[in-house]
């Protein structure tokens, strides 16, 4: 369920499994990506692991026949992302306001009886304050509710070692979803300027805290090497892996 | 210019005169409406005065040649919504963290020399703290930017006085724009349960602080006063007087 | 009552209704009025409304025979006010800080069994912030009390129309309860550098965020339509507006 | 000057040396003085010292040719009292949000100009958290100004040791300067509720947070000490020490 | 018991009346004696206090014998001293900040049901923000933990009356307790730079917010007049004096 | 340098290079290790790599003849560790407070011109939070300051994959610099209870947000892993990499 095409009445008499909250970024993906790129994969792979663990509720067998819904949020659509600030269109605001918009919106749905609740992520920069956010939001004595954080690219098997920035996943992800947000003809030119690796590092410590002292054009690793196939594979995994968590925060005693 | 379809390359070579800030809610809107309806109207709305003010510029008269683009970017979805508490799905943050969230995600534009921001808001309840989100973003000694806020509903002439909740403007822009996520087989019932007016007036002053206390569905106004006709009649009013704000905020001094 | 006169001993023994905490501000008000009125104003009305409540108590007939006191607190004397921070000996205080300021000394009283408080006051800037302390009141869980604000110059029928600052009304009400505080002689001055009209509009938003950006002398509206007839016709029709909304807060169910 | 009393044009005009600030509390003072006695005892010192400086101005001789007006705002209302919280009609804030509202207050006056500042204080409470509003302010990077904080019961020679709680000093002052709002019916009633002493004290530490711990009726010192002749003696003492210290503020180089 | 050096397992077990938190500061203390003065000297009267109280347990007679242990936590090393930001190597945080971290650290004693703390403050710019602490951590009302701030050089009989800045009574102790620390051959400098007083008086009010403004090297007081010896003799009558109000703590109903 | 044991006078007659903050914490660390185990880990480790670094500068060859000195400063004490709560004696803070703390304390160094600063970090809780202090000091307007975070376990090569908590690697160090802590006769017990893993995973993501959901005895790791030699080994592993980290901070352009 869509939880911003839903009506209230529809919520109501729904039996709401658990709640996912896409977080995404408005930041620089390079000259071939759009900034709006991690928000959409967040969103992508939400719904394709809402639509796995519903699917399964129809199935004859096991314990899941008495699954319930998802309800998937709108994205929470600007993140922590000074990191990208030297370059164009990028948005941010500062991690205090973000754990509070992410903590006090996600507050609202213990409100409501829905009371676990899965942060699903598509941003690097957002993932120490959602670890935060969900351990807050779990401690929270105002309420009952549950909350952990899942960033997509962390859940795709071997392919989480090629992650980049703007590089193969992000890019094979939106060409599988988003095709035509994706400038083809810019791609040269993205692998050209790209970093191989994301950060300057000395000692198990990365001394660059800003895109710019790495990367010339935002990009790291290699675009070309993310199709739509590869997209496809990367949607699956991570959208079954989501669907796995979902199952297991529901069966999880708190 | 939908700023999170562009890449940062995008925006860098475009001329941006202002950015939109779509600003929406996730809350009720009757058993009719969905969730999500003030985000929708508020994007509407934004992207009819993107339209209309770009259009302008290739008009072949008078000041508007040298007119630059919108950059309409991704909707806040989460605003000051409190007082629908009561009903399900409702989300909500408190209007400090919203205004927080407002304002820093609007200075980022500054920094990347867009230094005009319209806030462009769907939502009755967050327009004291645009307002105020407004007026401390112009007076920020951090950067140069100036904002103003705007709120579709109040800039619809006549229309206006007819405003309500999920009634019937809301409903009829979104008759015009999003006519699947209108149930019109739940209008009926969406009028009967109705308030006639917000709120619980003594001399002057509401009483009510929630909607629950004086709407039993949530509805305020006559859903079915509002067809997809007058939506396109809302949605032009509206547009038009956004992209005449537009060109207002680009003249003058600051 | 006025609270600030009153022991904590009387306090007690009283048996208070509500609590009326008048809400100023020390801001200019042109050549002619003195940076309180607002303050000064709050007041009256406040004090007005308070003998007309209690007045009514000792009526032969009714429920009102049962009423108790309404003790008036010592005025907020810095409110919301940056907008004349232009003009000398203006003083304002953020907003966040008015609102805890507000909100904490408010809080005080149904520690002490009045739960019932009306924010009374005097400066159109002070509006919104207003709003949302007592929304926030009375929702707090933290104790039982419920909260409206009431602008006095929003309760006076037809007269409202004509509000302006440092105007008709503002000087009018003035001249009625503290005429040596008015400059007669700087009336004509005041009248020639005034702005007819608040604000610089542009479909439907003022672009100004400042009140030097429109008046030259920070007068807005002609004070010499404001003379002390008016001003007691303006005392009684605020007074009596606070006083049935006292009633009414008393009567209501929270 | 008396700032509330003035016209921003009369500020204008005016040569201010120094701003006044009276800062007071709303705090039970037994059973025989109103709540307000914090407030009225500041505002006496402030307006007293006020005179006796600018009275020096006219003096034949000497340096205090030259010397401006004192600018005496008006009085903060509510303080840090939450220790009186057990005794009706006490009314306080955190001290984080006194600190904010006095310090933002007080920094509206170097924006007109007006740099030095002094917090003129009648509450015990009050006295830490002035202190690092002084200091803070002082050091504030975004103006000029200089304040510090004095309070007036430590600035009369000997007599500080006698101080209490509405004991013989405070109601001294009151004596002289309000003998209206003095209850002389309820003074033996006073002393005979009254504490020796504020605090309970073992190895220099008061064990005691909240005065109700040590006083029954809220007084600590006889009240029956303070006749009106020592008020008049306490307010011309203080009011000297207050002046001296402004004419050393307005001679110090910061 | 030192908390550090325990096992959580021993604290279970333990029977603790008491934690002590020692207060320090990283701050200039004159040529002669190091930026960690307060710290040492906050945790060598804690020390000194626990074993008093602890060895009272041991003896025969009265109400001590069924003493419990206390608990030494860890010191605060930095603390309010931005007075001493001219010197060099001294630290320091925000008053807010400071009391957050104090008041916060604190609160987990009660969470395992250690809920009386003695904050035991060696620095005399962090008596004020203690005793705030002390009062808010008593009025929690999310544990039932109870506070007091105690300053060692406050509780030194007629010493107290020497205190000053790196003067004798810090040196003393010093030299009592870490001789290796006190720079002997920079004692004839630290006194021929040495303030008489700390700060400048007018009126009974400090002018001077910065140590710098009265003195050329930090000190203020004659080191040379604290040996050794008198060290002994305050590290005794300090830690006596702690011991005392530790068993008064304990003893007292809340 | 340890700064605390340093008088003002040498820090400014000194040439500092870098400051290094060690951050501990004042936690659980099962049965046999002692609750300031972070603490004392993350100060061995400081002051290894301090004197590693000025050790280079007295060799003959090379870059590091010009060396200057590392300031190690006290340790901060209390850090982010609610999620050992559940066990007795351990303390903690919310990261906003230690994130404020760390920073604030942090800053003092470039008021001084110590203008690089490593974060040594012995607690895993921290990270997160360390990260985003070093982020937000390198991009603070109001110094020049530039900072990054170390964490000494991430940096000992292959032994990182064993650490767990009061596991191998923790224990190994205290055995080696404070082997009177360990309390050995625990040891068997502390293995027996402990967990093979730090959480409870599904899909990548930890379930647990409390230690004691996964531990019963606080252990993670067999501590018997963890001898004097191993120690010996880690100290000098971690103490080389933060001193190659120390040179990296000082050459590298800012």
């Amino acid at each position: 369920m869509r939880l911003a095409d839903a009506t209230w009445t529809d919520v109501r008499d729904a039996d709401v499994d658990v709640a996912v909250v896409p977080v995404g970024s408005t930041e620089q993906h390079g000259p071939h990506a759009p900034l709006g790129t991690d928000t959409l994969n967040a969103v992508s792979v939400a719904e394709a692991a809402a639509a796995t663990y519903e699917r399964a509720a129809g199935a004859d067998d096991g314990p899941s026949d008495d699954r319930g819904a998802i309800a998937v949020t709108p994205p929470i659509p600007v993140g922590v992302a000074e990191e990208h600030r030297a370059f164009d269109g990028t948005m941010w605001v500062t991690p205090d306001t973000f754990r509070a918009y992410v903590r006090e919106a996600a507050a609202s749905l213990p409100a409501h009886g829905i009371d676990r609740v899965v942060l699903a992520n598509g941003h690097g920069g957002n993932v120490e304050a959602l670890a935060e956010v969900a351990r807050r939001f779990s401690r929270d004595p105002d309420h009952d509710g549950y909350a952990v954080a899942f960033t997509w690219f962390e859940a795709v098997g071997e392919h989480a070692g090629d992650m980049g920035h703007a590089g193969p996943l992000e890019t094979a992800l939106l060409r599988a979803t988003h095709p035509e947000l994706v400038r083809e003809d810019r791609l040269a030119e993205a692998r050209e300027g790209a970093a191989d690796r994301w950060g300057e590092w000395v000692a198990g410590v990365n001394l660059a805290h800003d895109s710019e002292e790495f990367t010339a054009n935002g990009v790291v690793g290699d675009p070309a090497e993310g199709d739509a196939d590869r997209g496809r594979v990367l949607l699956e995994l991570a959208g079954d892996a989501l669907a796995e968590l979902l199952a297991a925060v529901v069966e999880r005693e708190r």
